[in-house]
């Protein structure tokens, strides 16, 4: 069978520590599962490479990377270097545009071995398997647009405006994607994120779209909940959600908190899919370069191996993705001894834990 | 002294049965502290008014309620009536713009006897006073604004526009309230949510202005989060926080959050202030109308009794202001024998808990 060529971007800080270990259980389950999997290293999309370049990505990126069949990604951004917005978009948030990976799909999920932060009603612990959410998140419009901009600038009278895109196509597409993924879970439920009392204008647009969609899938089960107060609802009840969409922005804040809610956002992964697949699609965790910790060898591989796994199942190899996830749950088990960096309360190394998953692979 | 006059408008739902609890405590405050209190009930602002009238308030609404020293308030909305955007727009959102309340104050406090949803690193619960901050959101512009349409409407191509607007005045007046308000506290310390690395117009203005507004501040210290990984925070460590200060959107998420966080929004009081008092300011519980419980007499009133102890102190009455909170935490107290409604575990009513809080004063 034809190989399918992987582009690495490990990127900035902990990135360059957590993608060797993405590699080596991605090539282990290569070699179990016989899929030929080539990985091309880039050393753009860094702010290492912006300090030598003057630019975060050489001029012939898409032709570099853009014939491969996925963008294997460890994260981008350091703000001592090069400034966020300068860095991100210089990267991170044009390919999600320029290869219009439209869906973000992050799964929040309570793991073996992690202690949620937040309790149930009676103060007792969540269990494993208990909070099992997927996050659907618009990617591509939204309130990350670049249009706007400042009048009588550094004057008393200074205003700075940004406008909000939606479009019905951008809408309708994640929307329908969203869905689908509802649609393909036990429970069916999907809740959209809103905010159509306050930002009365795009939300209410929103809305409508989601009532329009739902007419195509009666067997999913609706309901809305305005932003803030779903925030609210993800800690006091998360176990009440399945699959929830949102637009660029809420998205962006609800899978964050999700992953924050079953307990660390280190092992959480995120995928932005291109689903006509006429562009590559990008697998990051969702931590960031972490400038705190980078360096030290101690941050936690999961999420970057995670993303593979879901890389295996984008490139069609289910039992691939199903055999990684079942290592990822056999180390955290508790009692399995499995090695644990200190952000899961252990002092084991992030090639510990590459190591200890690759062998229960 | 002259008699402080208090516009009270109930609005809708749970909103006419915590207002009298209100409003009891309130005259027994008054009583004991001897403040000259003067209540006035509007009908006007509520979905019922609406429904009789085709608009949320009278023309004369402001010559009405613009010259007393303060509205209490109690909830606006009930979608089953009245579209949202369409209420909230005409009533309360209306008031936040006209009266200028361009700050919105939100206490968030593990209050004693309230258990919170989220738990210690250890899994050990948080105690009373272990979360305390204070959310300061911006109040009248942001990504509440009314600018934006929609064009090629109800085709393939339709697309809906909104600006987020923020102004060097609009910005600076509420991160100046925020810096005098984390001064005024023990740990004085302020940090502000962004999104700047994704919002990339609007957003790094607002980060510039709070580095310009700090020189101002040297002795409290300030930090700055991405709204995603702060709602993170808010959920891993809420102890950290002691002033937060957010745009409209991001202050509005963060202040049902942060309460969540502290075990219900039952009992969140919020202050829309207009601190240049040419107008009055308005008080009014984080929670809105809530359709689900209204009409059964079990909505918590403790949120809507807070708020008018916040309003005591607005008006100069500190010790005032005291006395009704340490009268809800002696409620509250567990082993107090304090009733407590549904939400809090109990089966008392909203009456029973406001009768409490009036003895305990
Ligand atoms: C009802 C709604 C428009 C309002 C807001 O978003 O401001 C509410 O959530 C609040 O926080 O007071
Ligand atoms: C780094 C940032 C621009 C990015 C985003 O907001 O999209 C990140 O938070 C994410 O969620 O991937």
């Amino acid at each position: 069978s034809t190989t399918h060529r992987i582009a690495v971007i490990a990127g900035d800080g902990i990135g360059n520590e957590v993608m060797p270990e993405g590699i080596r259980v991605m090539e282990a389950a290569a070699s179990k599962f016989n899929i030929p999997l080539q990985f091309d290293h880039f050393d753009f999309s860094s702010c290492d490479y912006f300090e030598k370049h003057g630019q975060m990505l050489p001029d012939d990126w898409k032709e570099q990377i853009g014939g491969h069949d996925a963008i294997y990604f460890g994260a981008v951004g350091w703000p001592d270097k090069v400034p966020d917005h300068v860095s991100l978009w210089g990267s991170l948030l044009m390919f999600r545009r320029e290869f219009d990976q439209y869906v973000n799909i992050r799964p929040a999920r309570l793991m073996p071995g992690v202690t949620a932060p937040v309790v149930r009603r009676d103060g007792s612990p969540r269990q494993p398997g208990e909070i099992d959410m997927v996050i659907v998140r618009e990617n591509t419009e939204g309130e990350y647009s670049s249009i706007g901009g400042r009048m009588y600038a550094g004057t008393e009278r200074e205003i700075v405006v940004q406008e909000t895109v939606m479009s019905r196509i951008g809408v309708d597409r994640v929307l329908r994607h969203a869905f689908e993924v509802a649609r393909s879970r036990p429970k069916k439920h999907l809740t959209s994120a809103t905010k159509s009392n306050g930002i009365a204008i795009t939300m209410p647009y929103w809305d409508e779209r989601v009532v329009e969609m739902a007419k195509q899938y009666p067997d999913v089960k609706v309901d809305k909940f305005h932003i803030d107060i779903l925030t609210a609802h993800f800690v006091q009840r998360p176990d009440f959600f399945d699959v929830v969409v949102g637009s660029n922005l809420f998205g962006d804040i609800l899978s964050d908190l999700g992953p924050a809610c079953t307990g660390t956002i280190g092992i959480a992964p995120s995928a932005n899919l291109n689903p006509t697949r006429q562009h590559p699609s990008l697998f990051e965790p969702v931590h960031g370069s972490a400038p705190d910790i980078a360096g030290k060898g101690i941050a936690n591989p999961i999420g970057q191996i995670w993303c593979g796994a879901m890389m295996l199942d984008h490139l069609g190899y289910r039992a691939a993705h199903d055999a990684v996830m079942q290592a990822i749950e056999a180390v955290l088990q508790p009692g399995s001894g499995g090695p644990r960096t200190p952000d899961l309360g252990g002092s084991a190394s992030t090639a510990d834990v590459g190591r200890a998953i690759e062998n229960a692979l």
